[in-house]
């Protein structure tokens, strides 16, 4: 019979093809650095869920509008997942900023608080910022809440709770004598790195531009100087002014630090006004089907005259783009953040989530603009969780039946651009701040997605998404 | 100067070339029924939003499964869409179920409540039922609501006020005393079309299965027999039950009418609880910080006894598919809606919406099956609008402060098979029935739907994209 030896003929055949093609996956390094220049921009709306994206439309836009957003040409949906730190892998249904950052920088799934470390045993995760800066790609993160923050920080620091933000924080933290945790174990003292400020002045990162000063200007916990100043020492340019940010043209490491704390937000309710509970009369306190309910009045957004004095989130885009871009053979990658959809939604504040989400529109023109002129650049928009806010009917589709109908929670009635009244409704508990939900959350992305994101992901294929555009080789350790 | 002879050349080529482009398009009758048939399935999860899709999937699949919805290749967002009776084109934020099916079903927006007519001037507008049967098409509705409800209704009647389904609720419709509205204009007698039963049972559809046995039962406007009556009259077999349902192979027409009103849900609370109120204590009355508070039991979803009598969804679509490709050289238009996941929804029962979703996907399933075996087929998914379920964290963000926090409206905490707590809050108001919400809602294709639907479209661009995919010819009158 002749077919052993045609079978073995084939896989010889075979065989030396498939060298033949091993040999040409095995790029050597002087190959790479002659192909074009790759960037990702990861752009961020933190609790951006699709109750924010519609609510901000019909302010910004008018119901018939559309957002830049929208105009993106691929739209996806990505499962955010967490998992208890004290059960071995027990899913968690609804997630915080940490451990959706932490999905979304290392593609690991990790418990809610933690910043790029492992549930339960604690192990650090290395994150696509640091293996794109040992690949020779440059790194930045933007954002508009403090840097220390639980988002960027996933990108680039790693710690078991996200409150451990400078070396002051690092121990039994507490809100007005209220103990909320700490970090011992992460001390520099302890065999730790220390605080995710400290952290951040000793990573790779090219370009950091934000809010939480506050953080940076602490004594480092070897002291005697600040974390500022030792980012000076790590070659950080300083800044903490639009003035200063704008002059920045030769820097080759920048630190913006414009704030405090949280960057101020761009818009707010009258007079600073958030959503308010209904005022029920006394007899509809005896029974909720009686008597009348006064709902909040009515009101317009207006500037926060804050924010005239800090860089818009666009500018601070800008700034990283640039100094990322230029001169770069080799590309980059970049997060933008803009933090307060969701900070302004637990203080129910939904005028300053819309500015917000404005300002990420923006911010997303200049990663598109950049992707025109730059072709191998891959923008991907998402949001890290879901959030409290509904947008509810100004008028209850219940109106027709003479009982009060209004909502148990806090309620907005913004008057739109066009004419209409928009209520928002706050209701997941009655503490100082919102919860978060649990809904899968829209990614968006430019051409490049094309064929890379599917319509449905777990948050942490993003980081696979991403790491892959940029043949970052994670996880696969060297064979050769 | 030789360029205007040029262009004079060129314009004349021009001109013939877009005669013979014209002569082109104005396919004559006969060549369209050689071309291959076309069919779209169009499956609508009433108040199918983005926190009951992770709701379900959690349950149904766990966290880290998808649904068969997932799996999905194009996945969009539309703008759901309403205005004012009153106040011409003045925007309204939050729809209901008619105005929305208005959308999908004509192309136009129009205000709440309203079946097909336009807002204010209330002129009936033509479905893509009509088109569709006008066209050669055939036409079908499947649905778990009555189908006299406002979903179903909307692709084939026209009247002023949703709650006209029969031939008894056309005046002076009243809820326990409570005066809802009427129809009298659309009375027969008036020189109107009927009740939305009546309107079914003299409309084009081949196929119309579901609930609202109740609204047929009826005598007619003009009596003496019951609107069943004149469907049998216009060839309708006529079936009760699921046993019935199996024997319907050589039916030319069907209608189906499984329960009196809505068809019973799978799943349900355990011993049929829905979300419920926290228990506070006694200090906890005096103020929200103090004292305690005891959340609902947590409970698992299990079967619904009663909906073992009657057809599922599935069912339903699988014989629905069967009657309308069966011998179809033409192709077919299908409605299949999976109603209560908003009315289980309003009623603050996460199970029944949870199962609901379930059958959804079922029914999925089969219309992705003949899509397979049928290739010019297009299927698409949607919801009608968004709902008030908020997945809620089971243990607070603000665990950590020892004040009680808890929702102030009604929260279900159940047991997910993969064992974990999914808590559920319903909070948009506290009477008998939640609000809608406004987010845009998803849009899910089959491949077919690649290049007819960016990834973000207003809702009654659905409409048109249909009737495109159908080549029909809508609102574009011969102009020859």
């Amino acid at each position: 019979m002749p077919y052993p030896n045609i079978i073995a003929t084939l896989s010889a055949v075979l065989v030396t093809a498939a060298t033949a093609l091993a040999q040409e996956n095995r790029v050597p390094a002087t190959h790479t650095t002659v192909s074009p220049p790759r960037a990702v921009i990861l752009i961020i709306g933190d609790g951006m869920d699709d109750q924010q994206i519609t609510i901000a439309r019909n302010y910004l836009e008018g119901a018939n509008g559309q957002l830049l957003l929208d105009s993106m040409p691929l739209r996806a949906a990505a499962q955010v997942l967490a998992i208890e730190n004290e059960v071995d892998g027990s899913p968690v249904y609804v997630s915080d900023s940490a451990n959706t950052a932490t999905s979304i920088a290392t593609g690991t799934v990790t418990s809610r608080a933690r910043i790029a470390t492992t549930a339960g045993s604690d192990e650090d995760l290395q994150t696509i910022v640091e293996s794109a800066s040992a690949a020779g790609y440059r790194t930045g993160l933007v954002t508009t809440a403090s840097l220390t923050d639980a988002t960027p920080a996933a990108f680039a620091a790693h710690i078991s709770f996200r409150l451990c933000e400078g070396p002051d924080s690092m121990v039994d933290i507490n809100y007005k004598g209220i103990p909320l945790g700490g970090c011992p174990a992460d001390l520099l003292a302890n065999g730790g790195k220390g605080s995710i400020a400290e952290q951040l002045a000793m990573s790779s990162l090219d370009v950091m531009l934000g809010g939480g000063r506050k953080h940076f200007d602490q004594n480092t916990e070897t002291g005697p100087g600040s974390v500022t100043e030792m980012a000076r020492q790590q070659g950080f340019d300083v800044v903490t002014t639009a003035e200063e940010l704008q002059r920045t043209g030769s820097a080759k490491r920048l630190l913006g630090l414009f704030s405090s704390g949280t960057m101020p937000v761009r818009l707010q309710g009258e007079n600073g006004r958030a959503a308010e509970k209904p005022d029920a009369s006394m007899l509809n306190h005896l029974h909720p089907y009686l008597g009348e309910v006064t709902l909040p009045a009515p009101m317009h957004c207006e500037p926060n005259p804050e924010w005239a004095a800090v860089p818009s989130l666009q500018q601070m885009t800008d700034t990283a783009l640039e100094l990322l871009g230029r001169d770069n053979q080799r590309g980059f990658f970049l997060m933008v953040e803009s933090a307060s959809i969701d900070k302004q939604t637990h203080e129910r504040k939904p005028c300053g989530a819309i500015g917000e989400l404005e300002q990420l529109d923006e911010a997303l023109a200049s990663a598109l603009a950049y992707a025109e002129r730059h072709p191998h650049t891959l923008v991907i928009v998402t949001a890290d969780h879901s959030q409290a806010a509904q947008l509810v009917p100004a008028t209850s589709l219940y109106a027709a039946y003479p009982v009060p109908v209004y909502t148990p929670g806090m309620v907005a009635r913004i008057i739109t651009p066009e004419g209409n009244l928009m209520a928002v409704n706050y209701a997941t508990n009655s503490f100082s701040h919102e919860e978060h939900t649990g809904a899968h959350v829209p990614v968006f992305s430019n051409s490049e997605g094309a064929g890379r994101i599917p319509a449905y992901i777990r948050q942490p294929e993003l980081f696979t998404i991403m790491a892959d555009y940029l043949g970052l080789t994670i996880g696969q350790p060297a064979t050769d």
